[in-house]
């Protein structure tokens, strides 16, 4: 019987993510796998909870990765904290910010949306005219929308919701490429994934909530109706003293986002920002030169999405395969709107190094 | 700054689970990532779906690894078929039975709980009873009790169900180890986990659903209130043709899994099978001979798990935590009223050797 797996073979990821993932955390991944409830398994997860707090620039204690992908953290962060009276304001700029309003329908909340443009940045004064007609239990917004490449000014808002409104960010593409301030910012619950910044497989993905919102999770009126995610039981196992079963985690991918946060605590955060911008910057200039332009404006570009527009004449499929089945490369596809008219080019943790833009920019060259 | 996983050694998982990794599948684990989109990826999930149906018994054409541990495999299965005026009957003698009655909970489910004395099977002449005087959607069971070692009647039960009733089983400790045959037995819903009989580390999921399960969760009325888990989206991304994204699927557990499958079924099931019992049947008579007792009655014994009685005069803690710290062998505790009265020895996948039986032994000997 022929063995698939085989048949893979190195590929430098350059998509939307799962970023490339590194030496270190392919080591970590195969570290022998001990119980859930094993002291030296538990050890690791404290570390992990104490980097993680380091490096989302927080105290908050509730904080540890979800047994599940970027997706699972996105839910457990709504549905632990929205019960039946709440209204959330969602800020809608691209297809994670139509994510959030799908979970949150699915939960039967209250919602409000707050559209703008694909492929551009929220808008702080209509926010403002948004906040002073209406109170809110929760404002949600994503930092780095995935599908169009912008960075949405996740650092003005909280002076503008008031003192007792939740502020939830999904921080899946900015944790580890670009600033990400959790506390200063006012932000009361954060997530993330495994396989961007970090450079791991998805697997397991982080999460961050504040006193407060931790004080509204522990007081919920009602169950939640999500029973793997469900924080306060979640709490019991891998954050009290109780250490009380919940569920099994997934031991190995919990190794591999303690690795990850190792290197990236290891390289230094700065340094790590620094060089996602120094790459980013590189990229760019190649994809000029090669007469490709950006489609977002640069003050809201994210160094770790890059959408570019797929140059007139250009066959977006053929050269997708042809970059991956001839040059081992993947870059993203468009979505939603932008199928069929962007390419997504990830720059993230391990992926993010001159020498990949370089090759790249050599493969894309030959292709176009 | 030191590295907590070069602290973590060979273990011999000889719990309620995760088992023992085989070498293989460590290797697999390593693998390079691809893509959650790319063709290499989906082809190893299509083919994981093939031995998936091979080894559970099964032409359901919806048979597929969900993306997290047993739990949200178990929670899959009721949040897709439950809606709203449906009435569930749950069989309950342990503490994944009442686990599935936590969930239906959740979903505000109309439940009736059968119940039977934990570390005994279900009687099937209560549950025709209780099948004559009330109609139910969905029936669920589970087969191999992880809690108490009990093998549940599991073939007896369709035969005694209406027609259209959902037969839901949890086969978590079951599949791999024991006799399932899906289709035979009448099976609509079936989950496992991938860290017991497939000697994975936790990670992802197998379910399955039958034709006329699967058509419930197409026609559903209401969204499920649960988007990770959503299984109408699942299809769309992991089982039609669309490859529409839905979640970035744990790719590296996707392999593992893979493995997993493929050496079991390399082995051969039925020879697997016998393995278990063979091994299991040295495990029973050498510890008579140290004076331990079985909890369960020998025809309802499920060899994967065997739950014996703490010996008089011997400290729970002390002995598993000595049996961890000295010889590197981790055995389970009780669970809910079988807190400190019983140890759990799984003998599972790859731990399932009569040289690790050996080695318990020995070392139980030596320290009651």
């Amino acid at each position: 019987m022929n063995n698939k797996l085989a048949d893979i073979n190195k590929t430098l990821l350059m998509g939307p993510g799962p970023s490339s993932v590194s030496p270190s955390v392919y080591k970590a991944l195969s570290t022998y796998t001990v119980g859930h409830l094993d002291k030296r398994f538990l050890d690791v997860m404290d570390e992990t909870k104490e980097m993680l707090r380091e490096m989302l620039k927080t105290k908050n204690n509730l904080t540890l990765p979800v047994s599940g992908t970027g997706t699972a953290a996105m839910e457990s962060c709504f549905v632990n904290l929205i019960e039946k009276s709440d209204k959330i304001l969602i800020i809608e700029n691209g297809y994670f910010g139509s994510r959030m309003v799908n979970i949150c329908q699915r939960l039967n909340a209250d919602i409000d949306v707050l559209n703008f443009k694909w492929g551009e940045p929220l808008v702080i004064d209509d926010l403002k005219k948004k906040l002073n007609k209406n109170k809110y239990t929760i404002v949600a917004v994503v930092h780095a929308e995935t599908s169009t490449g912008v960075r949405n000014p996740v650092e003005e808002i909280r002076e503008h919701l008031d003192d007792d409104t939740l502020f939830l960010v999904d921080a899946v593409t900015s944790f580890g490429t670009i600033d990400l301030q959790v506390d200063r910012w006012g932000i009361d619950a954060v997530y993330s994934c495994s396989q961007k910044g970090l450079s791991c497989p998805p697997g397991a993905s982080p999460v961050s909530f504040s006193a407060r919102a931790e004080q509204k999770i522990l007081k919920r009126g009602t169950l939640v109706p999500n029973f793997y995610l469900d924080m306060k039981q979640i709490i019991k196992y891998l954050d009290g003293s109780q250490r009380a079963y919940h569920h099994t985690a997934p031991i190995n991918s919990m190794y591999a986002i303690y690795q990850g946060l190792y290197d990236l605590k290891s390289e230094g955060l700065s340094k790590t920002i620094d060089r996602h911008l120094e790459v980013h910057n590189i990229l760019v200039e190649g994809l000029e030169q090669i007469g490709i332009k950006m489609l977002v404006d640069k003050p809201y570009r994210l160094p770790s999405l890059n959408a570019v527009i797929i140059p007139r004449g250009a066959d977006d499929l053929k050269i997708r395969e042809k970059l991956l089945l001839e040059h081992d490369i993947e870059i993203g596809a468009g979505l939603g709107p932008f199928a069929g008219k962007i390419w997504r080019i990830g720059l993230m943790g391990y992926s993010a190094k001159a020498s990949n833009v370089e090759r790249l920019l050599g493969a894309l060259n030959k292709l176009l």
